[in-house]
């Protein structure tokens, strides 16, 4: 699929989609002979999504394949030449049309990580022009794969391990690739299944399902259900009629629960026993179309008791309204009774699955109400983040030809942290993550037991002494001179990633309510330069008196 | 750009880009011979968005490319039979590779008109398996479609028409689709332009924009400014130093404000000098990098007085962070300041771009507060439909082979409203339209002052008696026998469609916050088939005593 994702990446992200104003800026450089200056910029966001403590990095495989595929084609740039200002010299579209990323450096935090706020997760080097043309796309690259990635990594702590989650919500995203990218990192995120075929397709993730009402509510009589029979898994060779052991079974079953047959829907039976012969080693149908108790529920038991007469396993039942806790407790004690009633111990342990509109919330409600539901299916509060639909990561310049620079804002929690870094993750005994320190990156890197001063980067914190256990740097070289320079992760690897980056995290951090805030802080050297900036900004217009 | 969408409408909606569902439901009916049965299915939403009265149809002009592109390929089919199960009929895998909608007919509200919840948008039919397997990818194409450009919509409403909006969103959406579909629809919403080059290149969009403020800090010093000299517009071919014309300019600008000129920042007349003298008939810098009426107001004015002087004409300014509103105000006092001092009249009306996270609610703000925003550029809030990310449309089968079908389900809201259904909007006197009216489609068309008795379908209403002055049909065919049978509209065309569906509406459904809520009913018959149904399934079980 490799090949596939490759030559995607040119049609999902043409090298025009972008902002409008990265080309007049890219002129202006040109125009002033700067567009080749070596320029730094950082990518990160500034705080962490959802009210956590922790964020999930996600994205970079694309940006990668991006960087490798970036370039005009006569088409884009007659377009341009179309939008630019008429002043616009015709010299710079022959410089756009050569233009590549082989000039471009690209160091980054691994793909799968745990990142929080402030830390930059990429460092963009490169000639001025085109690094600075690299950043709506980058950042559109990176913002929502990380995104939904730490969405998706919030269900699975609120769900807990045992419970199975499979994403639905390819109908509900910002359109096909909304849809598709959801369905990607969900999975990274740690996400079992997903209901989208061509996410399976290309990124080789587990694909579930089996029906929807309109499948049940298609059917009104016992004479739509074609062939009736069915041949028993044990290798006997009779056509049973399955109507007819279905009919029976669906007499014991109301019996057994006293249950009224006159509000039994035909046609609901009918869809079932359909869907059986078709796949009798396959059968989970959705079983509130009409009435859980009073029909889906009576049908289901009866044709899952027919399917084990003849040697095969039902998988389970499929909730899709109403209280699915209290529902999924029923159909446990249903299950339970015909377990027994039956002499049937798998039919106790079949699956339920449910799937209601799930947010984190009412999936963390789940591990406090008594309910019985093995998997849980999550669509709209998935994919669109509902509690926080974007994570607001940036983009921004912090040298010029080596010389750092620093935007100050009239907010100031938008000014930015200038100079090319290193990023340090600090780690305590128990090898916890506690810190992660920023630092000039000719600064010699923190050693595991040695003291070294920080100061917090948000908040009035002072400066702080701090030993770390251990240090781990967060950053790999991963593209230059127009080569992926690091072996490309499949979607199943970063996923484990994911898994063992989360896991390292104390659980004062990974809690999902009122999480500790994870100190980023920046070194001695750094937060000097940053006073050095503001001072000499703040006493800056010699140049009037010059000539 | 007609062949460019249609080209990407494959790569963009693969046909495997569905829920695994609808191939086990299609096998399913594949396997009883019910796939060629005609199926009637529609396309609708349960909630006006965004507390809102209302909302609006986009999208189809992409499900329309879909449909007829409908295939799929051999690389598709060999994956399928890899993920359905093994039991899968290999004559089913033919059957797959030789489908496409020749068979389906759709009809449609028209692209761009005001929609209210419960009212079918889209009626799609054709063969039972063909129809189902397109639910997933008609939802997600209408789905996200007709959301944004509500969203865009209510912005423009919340802007009043006198301001220019400016989609922004594009860094901040769900990957590169759900960014271009934002800038696609929010112009059809009634944005005026987009920076997303892209959308530009393929939509027509009006695309703008001008510097970030990492091109303001990558200046430092005015020696980077590079050439230095600017010819006038007048035709005067001598070459005029920028720099100094420009140190003069802001002398006597701080004169005439009071400024200190200590805290002016060099490298931001640099960066300003640099643009101008690239782009002077397009000068429109962002002053907020350090400090707007300390520096970043100063420089712009000065470098604006120059330009002024050479005969261009300066554009504006844009602020990017703070309270915008009493930022310009003060910008404004200060344009008419040097307006009046230096006798040039267009100085008091350059234009002020707004752009600081933007929210519908601040957006109304802006015509309660003092302010002197003439543009504002929209990302975020407006492409992520923070509010309220996702419409919720949904796709249910009403009726198999001529027989109506319903769901009930455990949650009364989401039962179904069944039949095949004649859609109808009621107009009063002024035009305002007042009721859409669902009916079945053998009944005879409504009557201009003619009685019609009604059923809300939502809420215990009563029956109703209403007459309207004018009846409108609510629906188009737009597919048949595989060819599109209306032409299809341009984004510029759907884009007036929208602006004049919105024009007549009444004031108290258009109300941003708590409109009256519009009426959707049902006709005497068609209520007469609901309660019918109704019965019927509570009285179903005759086929348990049969054989």
């Amino acid at each position: 699929m490799a090949k596939a994702l490759e030559r995607s990446i040119r049609e999902r992200v043409p090298t025009l989609l972008t902002d409008l104003y990265q080309f007049t800026m890219a002129y202006a450089y040109w125009r002033s002979g700067r567009h080749n200056e070596p320029a730094v910029f950082e990518l990160f966001f500034r705080d962490n999504p959802f009210g956590g403590g922790f964020s999930l990095f996600s994205g970079m495989h694309d940006c990668l394949l991006f960087l490798r595929s970036f370039r005009f084609t006569d088409e884009d740039v007659e377009y341009l030449r179309s939008v630019l200002p008429p002043a616009t010299d015709p010299a710079f579209f022959l410089f756009l049309r050569e233009l590549d990323c082989s000039g471009v450096t690209l160091h980054s935090v691994p793909e799968g990580t745990v990142v929080f706020a402030r830390v930059p997760l990429m460092e963009v080097s490169g000639p001025l022009a085109v690094v600075q043309l690299l950043e709506t796309s980058l950042l559109c690259l990176v913002n929502y794969a990380s995104l939904v990635c730490s969405n998706a990594a919030r269900f699975r702590l609120a769900a807990g391990s045992r419970r199975k989650l499979l994403e639905m919500g390819l109908r509900r995203a910002q359109g096909p690739d909304g849809g598709l990218t959801a369905s990607r990192y969900t999975y990274v995120g740690g996400f079992d299944m997903t209901s989208n075929v061509q996410a399976g397709f290309l990124f080789g993730i587990p694909v579930a399902g089996t029906m929807a009402h309109s499948y049940v509510t298609s059917f009104s009589s016992l004479e739509e259900v074609w062939p009736q029979t069915l041949v028993a898994a044990n290798g006997d060779h009779d056509n049973i009629d399955l109507i007819s052991l279905t009919k029976g079974w669906l007499g014991r079953v109301c019996e057994l629960l006293g249950a009224e047959s006159g509000k039994i829907h035909e046609g609901e039976l009918a869809a079932f026993l359909s869907y059986a012969i078709a796949y009798p080693h396959n059968f989970l149908p959705v079983i509130d179309s009409y009435s859980v108790t009073c029909s889906g529920l009576l049908n289901f038991c009866a044709v899952a008791l027919s399917l084990f007469e003849l040697d095969y396993s039902p998988l389970g039942v499929r909730l899709d309204s109403g209280d699915l806790c209290r529902q999924s407790v029923e159909v446990r004690h249903v299950f339970r009774l015909c377990s027994e009633q039956f002499s049937i111990p798998a039919f106790q342990s079949l699956l339920i699955v449910g799937t209601n509109n799930i947010s984190e919330y009412s999936m963390a409600e789940l591990n406090k109400k008594e309910n019985e539901i093995d998997v849980v299916g999550v669509g709209t509060h998935l994919v669109t983040c509902t509690r926080q639909p974007s994570l607001g990561c940036v983009y921004k310049l912090v040298e010029v030809r080596g010389s750092p620079r620093m935007k100050f804002s009239e907010d100031p929690e938008k000014s930015t942290v200038p100079g090319r870094k290193a990023v340090y993750r600090m780690l305590d005994t128990e090898g916890h993550p506690f810190l992660d320190l920023l630092c000039l990156c000719e600064e010699p890197a923190p050693k595991a037991c040695v003291a070294v001063r920080c100061h917090p980067v948000v908040g009035n914190k002072t400066c702080q002494s701090i030993t770390p256990s251990q240090v781990s740097c967060l950053r790999l070289e991963v593209y230059t001179k127009g080569q992926i320079t690091q072996p490309l992760c499949s979607t199943a690897e970063t996923r484990e990633k994911v898994q063992s980056s989360i896991q390292t995290l104390h659980p004062r951090h990974k809690r999902l309510q009122e999480p500790d805030s994870y100190i980023v802080a920046v070194s001695e050297k750094l937060r000097n330069l940053i006073a050095e900036i503001r001072k000499g900004s703040s006493n800056n217009s010699n140049f009037l008196l010059a000539n």
